[in-house]
């Protein structure tokens, strides 16, 4: 049977392995040892030579990690693993911005062998100083699955798009907000509800403010912006905002209106600095991110000569996880490999950070409001005071007396968006939080 | 301004350009001038230094192209460019699978320099004698352009999906053809109709027939195969069924029955070898192949670890495809690169053919026939006595006394379902070539 992993390449296999240690051995960890193990005569004849595991390591020796970790030797400290004589690169998923993996990426780097790793906010936060390490001795530093999980969309930004100023990058940066927000959709129900089904079958973590709050979603932002601008990692000036105050009427209007509500991180180079940013939006129901289902990632770029590419595929899980892992590996193996980010990092620019609020475009504004006679007054003055157009406008009643109002403003500015808004909000007859989102283009 | 277009990198700039010449100035070509010109400084930046033309050649000198030629020397003679000495690498925008490009390609490659081609005739047809001179001295040998334009796709193969078996990839690979059917699709139009119109408008070629009988789409398809699989490049064994048989009919029974028509290139690696197939398929509307608009080409790719990955871009147009071109200059000057098939040419396997009768799946057949008692009775019988099976059936009245049938079948082998309809070839019955696509699962 012609089956590729089942074909031997002689000469490859007995080239000099590219031998690894693996740091941390939870979902994405015991996944790499599977598909090496899995796909391991595949592998070898890609990379030109087999990739071999030698070491492992994390917390806890004793847990049944679903693998047989027999054949590998176990360190127990993790930190300069890259000490060891017999290891050429080190495999990092831990997780968590700083602690072992920080120590473990600067141990490694240092001492110039390459560091391979699905850390997005490691990277998001030391970003710059590890490529400035990995850069001053041209070793590599490698996260494609820290964005986007199995879709390589840091090599496609960095080396497939090359050729192109990039005017904005966006997308569906978070698989667990998108299956909450198409699980709203599909189902009509809310976001407190969903959640808690989505973590009682693993799909959110008990602690889900890193996915719903938008966090991860920033983080990666954070990293694509640096690879797709040529500017340096500056996710401490990422807007976030996540997705707890959609309720199933928001969806609901969205709809009507002929578009989904999506979680976007999206980043864009303007004439005033780089605006990058992660929030619900109302995205066109024939706008490719619209047919993004369930927890795929999604991400969009434009360039000045290719136009608008757009990646789909599986963001997090296990397998395609340790795909984008074992493919940067490949290309440690192979040799193929060049500045993280793309370019020398001291060419990085730090640019300023555009004002948000200057954005032009149209928003969608959603009340719920006491339903009293002058309310609409109310709201109608407030808009014509900020100078916001409406395009279109809905009055529903709500439950208890309460009305919701979705509104559609015409293209215009966010800021004036926002004043209209920050004008209602000290009146007795808003009833919770306003919601604002923008709507992209088509 | 902190625009990356302005931003100079001094070091980069100072750096020994990679000086290539440029075979061809038709449509990619002038691209490609236009933009190494436009985005200069950010591929110097990306690229490390500078990517320079110093030769240019095309059949007529004195054509104008748009573009201010006079910075680059003219060179007659078009055999041997990377003869001169001041050139590193040879680009080839000239087209056709033998000729000037192929022997510019073999010089190129002989003397030891860089290729980068959007050829994709000549790859299919000459992608392994080529990439034999290549590997064997570890010469670059490039042609992202050549499939799926600007859509990296070559590159996602290659490395970025390096770590998984694929067990198919298959997508939309000619954009005049789904530029064709989703006209037809959205105004009710025959196929002779709106081709009149894409070749009055330039959107297709006054000779057609590459790109709708899907000999364009088998190029591409085959190299995608071969990237894929590990397996030698089999452009003679693609079967190509291009979209002249189908019908504003057709087009519309499958809207009814919730697919759209698409002309599908899809490469699988069986059990018995390997299936490279271009053919109009039926695609379910919620398929991300569904939603591919106009002109653009979308890829599908497999994975065993990652699932599956969607691309979606330009596969056209000078700007996309010099995106694409340009790419592959940024590797070669980066030093990024290595065997042209992801692994040595040599130890590519020779797949059998599989058999394509032996495929399983759903299929739509249409039939014109007389609408005369009795034939419904012929066609039942032939679909039972093949053993095919039938999920759903409708017949319409069409004109001059004749009777559109169209149905689909249950899940079965398509030897049966070619076998049914060629029991009905002979009768009398039968008006017009039947129609058979097979249905896409989700
Ligand atoms: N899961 C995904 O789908 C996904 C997708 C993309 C990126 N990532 C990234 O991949 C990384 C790993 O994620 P994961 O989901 O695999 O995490 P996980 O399942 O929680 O596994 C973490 C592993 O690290 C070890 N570890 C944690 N803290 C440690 C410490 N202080 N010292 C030593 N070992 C320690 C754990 O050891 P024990 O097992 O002994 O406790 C465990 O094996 C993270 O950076 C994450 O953001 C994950
Ligand atoms: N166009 C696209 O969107 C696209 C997309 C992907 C890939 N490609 C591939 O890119 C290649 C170029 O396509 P194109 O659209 O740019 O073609 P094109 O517009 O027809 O240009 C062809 C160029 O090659 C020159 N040429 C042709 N025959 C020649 C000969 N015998 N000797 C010397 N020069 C010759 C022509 O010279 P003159 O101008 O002097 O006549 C012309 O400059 C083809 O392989 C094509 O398949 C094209």
């Amino acid at each position: 049977m012609p089956n590729s992993a089942t074909i031997h390449d002689q000469a490859a296999s007995e080239r000099p392995p590219l031998r690894i240690a693996v740091a941390g051995l939870g979902t994405v960890g015991a996944g790499v040892i599977r598909l090496l193990e899995e796909n391991r005569d595949l592998i070898t004849r890609r990379a030109g030579r087999p990739i071999e595991v030698v070491a492992v390591s994390a917390r806890d020796r004793n847990k049944d990690r679903g693998i047989d970790l027999s054949p590998y030797r176990w360190e127990d400290d993790m930190d300069d693993l890259a000490a060891l004589a017999d290891v050429d690169a080190v495999v990092e998923v831990i997780g968590g911005s700083d602690g072992p993996a920080l120590t473990l990426a600067r141990n490694t780097l240092k001492r110039g062998k390459p560091f391979v790793t699905a850390n997005k906010a490691m990277i998001a936060h030391h970003g710059m100083e590890l490529a400035t390490i990995a850069d001053s001795s041209d070793i590599p530093l490698k996260f494609e699955a820290a964005v986007a999980g199995g879709i390589p969309v840091i090599k496609a930004l960095r080396e497939g798009a090359s050729a192109n100023r990039i005017t904005r990058v966006y997308g569906i940066l978070n698989g667990t907000c998108n299956f909450i927000l198409t699980k709203m959709e599909a189902e009509g129900r809310d976001f407190a509800d969903v959640l808690t089904e989505a973590q009682a079958k693993g799909y959110a973590e008990a602690d889900p403010s890193f996915d719903v709050d938008g966090v991860d979603a920033g983080h990666k932002l954070s990293i694509l912006a640096a690879m797709c601008f040529g500017s340096r990692l500056d996710f401490g000036n990422v807007t976030t905002r996540g997705i707890r105050a959609i309720t199933a009427a928001d969806i609901r209007e969205a709809e009507t209106l002929g578009y989904r509500v999506r979680l976007i991180g999206m980043a864009e180079q303007g004439e005033d600095g780089l605006y990058q940013c992660v929030q619900p939006c109302l995205v066109p129901a024939e706008h490719p991110l619209g047919y993004v289902p369930g927890s795929l990632n999604a991400v969009v770029a434009e360039g000045n000569f290719v136009g608008r590419l757009f990646f789909e595929g599986a963001g997090a899980g296990d397998g395609p996880t340790a795909s984008a892992v074992v493919a940067d590996l490949i290309d440690v193996a192979r040799n193929e490999y060049g500045p993280a980010f793309a370019m020398a990092v001291e060419t990085l620019e730090a640019l300023p950070v555009a004002d948000s609020g200057g954005r032009s475009g149209k928003s969608y504004v959603r009340l719920i409001v006491a339903d009293r006679t002058g309310v609409l007054a109310e709201i109608a003055t407030a808009m014509r005071d900020a100078g916001v157009s409406v395009e279109s406008f809905i009055q529903r009643g709500a439950q208890d007396g309460a009305a919701l109002i979705a509104m559609v403003t015409h293209e215009g500015e966010a800021r004036a968006v926002a004043d209209a808004v920050s004008r209602l909000t000290a009146s007795p007859n808003l009833l919770g939080d306003p919601v604002v989102m923008p709507i992209l283009d088509l």
